[in-house]
């Protein structure tokens, strides 16, 4: 047993099935959280803890919250008629991190998909619409990835919306702030130049 | 507060400051186990305080065990009369790994360091001596980082053994398994010629 005990090696088994993490990295935060036992560590057990025992998602819209209604649902000045739908959570706080939103979310969980045969029920697409014209919502923002399964999913909820009458919007696609010309793909450049605007 | 709740957010915080995680991959992860919550997350939680609550360094060698003594140290098959000395526990698992070693350790738990202020006493190099003698060991491996320190030290131990009359070894020196002399820097390949073998 060269990893000190039973617990260690299954820690670092544990850890190094988490994204981004292998063997290596795994071992290496395992030892620095050994020598951090009493603090670090056992701070990190605690939350990781309370955590896995008090998050669930938000009733409304998705998001991963400590309550029912998650604070952005139950925020009254953002009810401002603007529902932007998002793949995952990730999403949802890569949003709110630009703090350029100021609506509410609808998180789907996924896209749909063929190959993995998810289907617009299994992303809760009725739901969405229902509460679109419950809410009546004016503005629907399409914040889906730039990926085929994004698009085929942003496609299929436009349509989907069609009869309610709600405008249907997406993200603008071009040259990412900072970004070089140079280093960009053509499909990128060839979005920015067709939906080039007047200066 | 985009990220959930303020558990969440204190949750991100600590992750993102373990080794070789940043803000981005500590959401990433934490979001990861949010959907794990009740398997992995809280398996983690468990294993975690598990080991900060039964971690300790062994008596003997400084190996991170959960007993007073650890395996290797408890092993009578492991009493060869050689000790191998190590700067950390993770070089002790590295070696460990390799399975060529049938000895026992003793961890330093650094290096001496004029500029840290870390001198002989602090890494227990006379407690080192004092085991020697006493387990009246026939060879002292100094497997230390081939470093500026990590060799300054290995000088050190050596000459404080010089009055026991223990044989003191160092690791060889040269081309790694698998490398390319293309790829490897002067000083390598300058050891592996000033060391070459007759084949």
């Amino acid at each position: 047993m060269a990893e000190g005990s039973d617990d260690i090696q299954a820690l670092i088994a544990l850890m190094s099935r988490l994204p981004g993490l292998g063997p290596r990295s795994a071992r290496r935060v395992v030892l620095h959280l050994i020598r951090k036992r009493a603090g670090q560590m056992a701070q990190l057990a605690q939350l990781l803890d309370s955590v896995a025992q008090h998050s669930r998602e938000c009733m409304t819209c998705g998001n991963i919250t400590d309550r029912d209604t998650c604070a952005i649902c139950a925020d009254p000045d953002r009810a401002t008629g603007e529902i932007c739908v998002v793949e995952d959570v990730a999403d949802l706080w890569a949003l709110e991190r630009g703090h350029a939103f100021k609506g509410r979310y609808h998180v789907l969980g996924g896209t749909l998909s063929a190959l993995d045969e998810i289907g617009p029920e299994d992303l809760g697409i009725p739901n969405l619409v229902d509460r679109i014209q419950r809410e009546r919502a004016t503005e629907v923002i399409l914040a889906l990835n730039a990926t085929v399964d994004g698009q085929t999913t942003a496609h299929y909820i436009a349509d989907a919306l069609d009869s309610t009458g709600v405008t249907v919007t997406g993200l603008a696609q071009g040259v990412p702030i900072g970004g070089e010309l140079d280093y960009l793909d053509d499909g990128t450049i060839s979005a920015a130049l067709r939906a080039r605007r007047r200066l």
